[in-house]
């Protein structure tokens, strides 16, 4: 029998999530089922969509999230043990999954790709959710040309920092939105983007007008808000907006919607078009993001800089942390 | 010599035009030279746009809009005196037009259809601009499925009346949103829309949740501003929305934009695409519009009630009344 320890939510959230929200469960795994494998959990995500979703959820209910775990007895010829996984099992140290393929995104198990030598965290980060949510989001939705100008928000974060660099990959210039300026410096000494901004310091209209002075054609919204209806104000003709996310209000009452400059005379009169998107849409090309971002690491021309914290027990502070934006790139859990 | 009346915007709008912001100008027209020809005005269209666009051109200008008019004169073979023309040439009662062909709409002039027994102010309004921009933008942008709810405001105006019902002929569950018990009187009793509401004396939210219990699948946007929040937050997985105007930001101060709940987070969570247009984008496929539009007149599956201003010197009440939402229907002059 093998011990179990899990993070279950029990209060509705209130703003930023407290450490009181949660309570660490304590269980018995029962024995393997066919179909099913055992996993030791290595690695779990902490990402803005876990405070997002809350309100979905009745409470008490387990806290997903992705992780990577190694199988320790396996139930299942196609994952045997030894063998990494990925799945949405959430904040656990040890946990049983089927394998049996399903379309639920909430209920996805797959081997971890070969990460040629890459850490496995990589795989629930830059080669996994966040990965393929900025690899789609942006070329599915942005549609972005060479020579075109595109600007990201959240862009020292999981999802932004690798949109402003594929889009430097497709030869566009790059214009990132950050919360503090040792994140600019990162974004433009290390990542390579055009132009980085601290949102909190400079005057973002300004700011954008002088960086971008033909206009922005594409915008990558991670955040939501004022920032973006400024943002969109700036666009040219026929700009393509993808919102990835809306971070500004997540830890807002939900009933109670933030207010921001209208979008819709921009929208008009620059023919602009905006689309929010669930990287889930792409299910079924999973595995071809997965693939093109492994190897563009692999060749250098994609930075995949995590944010570690470690221990089951600070899987809590991390999340806090990464709400608040302490990290720079992708936060993860070591367990 | 034929002298030429016409309206000059000689200062910039603030707020809602004001009659001092025009001036009447009367000049002499000069001989036509080839491809010309001297047009007598017969109907002027006011819109929405005429105000919004005012910050785009520096005074003083010529009003411009549409209007039909009929050939006093021509040189150019193909528009015969007699004939009827429909051109941008605004607030005039003669006009000389360039018949050279052009894609820069506000140079645009064509012959008016055959408009079948119809009256040639339909032209400019139901089978012409605000027709095309109903086809285009709900057929294009919405691409509405049988038995999907669609929700249109502005709906007893020149485009959202015609929405609507466009969206009936397509099979679908049609809500309108108007500014007035008559309007909405008209939308349910004579247009067949399946629920009205005047949004000034109704809460959107709960009258929309009632007449919409499975949700709203595609908006067709007239207005902007809060009330377009609110349906928004209301729409189904993959809803589509075509914003067309944002009347009710056209009389603020540009540089101050009105604010209202953001969309982004259920743009994201319910994957929804919001898309601007100007209707010019379809110009190349007018003829197509316009003749459906006809067809459907024709055949009494679409309504084009019009409110009609009668003499020259009165566009300029036509136009505030009709940004003043007075009218009921497409608001014309006949000069």
């Amino acid at each position: 029998m093998v011990k179990q320890r899990k993070y279950v939510v029990k209060k509705p959230f209130q703003g930023l999530p407290k450490k009181s929200d949660f309570e660490i469960v304590e269980t018995e795994l029962p024995p393997l089922k066919d179909n099913e494998i055992l996993v030791k959990t290595e690695w779990v995500s902490v990402d803005p969509y876990l405070r997002a979703y809350n309100s979905r959820y009745p409470v008490p209910y387990d806290q997903f999230s992705y992780q990577v775990g190694v199988i320790l007895e396996s139930k299942s010829a196609k994952y045997p043990v030894g063998k990494r996984v990925v799945s949405h099992k959430g904040w656990c140290d040890y946990c049983i999954l089927d394998t049996v393929p399903t379309k639920e995104f909430t209920k996805m198990v797959y081997l971890l790709p070969d990460m040629q030598g890459i850490s496995p965290s990589v795989g629930i980060g830059a080669a996994g959710m966040p990965g393929n949510t900025a690899y789609f989001g942006l070329l599915e939705l942005c549609k972005p040309k060479e020579g075109e100008t595109v600007v990201v928000t959240g862009a020292a974060g999981a999802v932004g920092s690798l949109v402003g660099q594929i889009a430097k990959i497709k030869g566009c210039k790059v214009i990132g939105f950050a919360g503090s300026d040792a994140k600019v410096q990162w974004l433009e000494k290390e990542l390579g983007f055009d132009k980085a901004f601290n949102y909190k310091t400079v005057d973002v209209n300004k700011a954008l007008k002088e960086a971008a002075p033909k206009g922005v054609d594409c915008y990558f919204d991670n955040v939501g808000g004022e920032i973006s209806s400024i943002i969109i104000n700036q666009m040219n003709d026929y700009g393509r907006v993808a919102v990835c996310g809306a971070i500004s209000a997540y830890n807002e009452d939900p009933t109670k919607i933030p207010k921001a400059s209208i979008l819709q005379p921009a929208l008009v009169f620059r023919q602009l078009k905006i689309e929010g998107f669930l990287v889930w849409r792409w299910g079924e090309r999973w595995t071809e993001g997965v693939t093109q971002l492994i190897t563009w690491i692999k060749e250098g021309k994609l930075k995949a800089r995590e944010h570690i914290t470690e221990g089951f027990d600070n899987i809590f502070d991390a999340f806090v942390g990464m709400l608040n934006g302490e990290n720079t790139g992708k936060a993860v859990v070591k367990i």
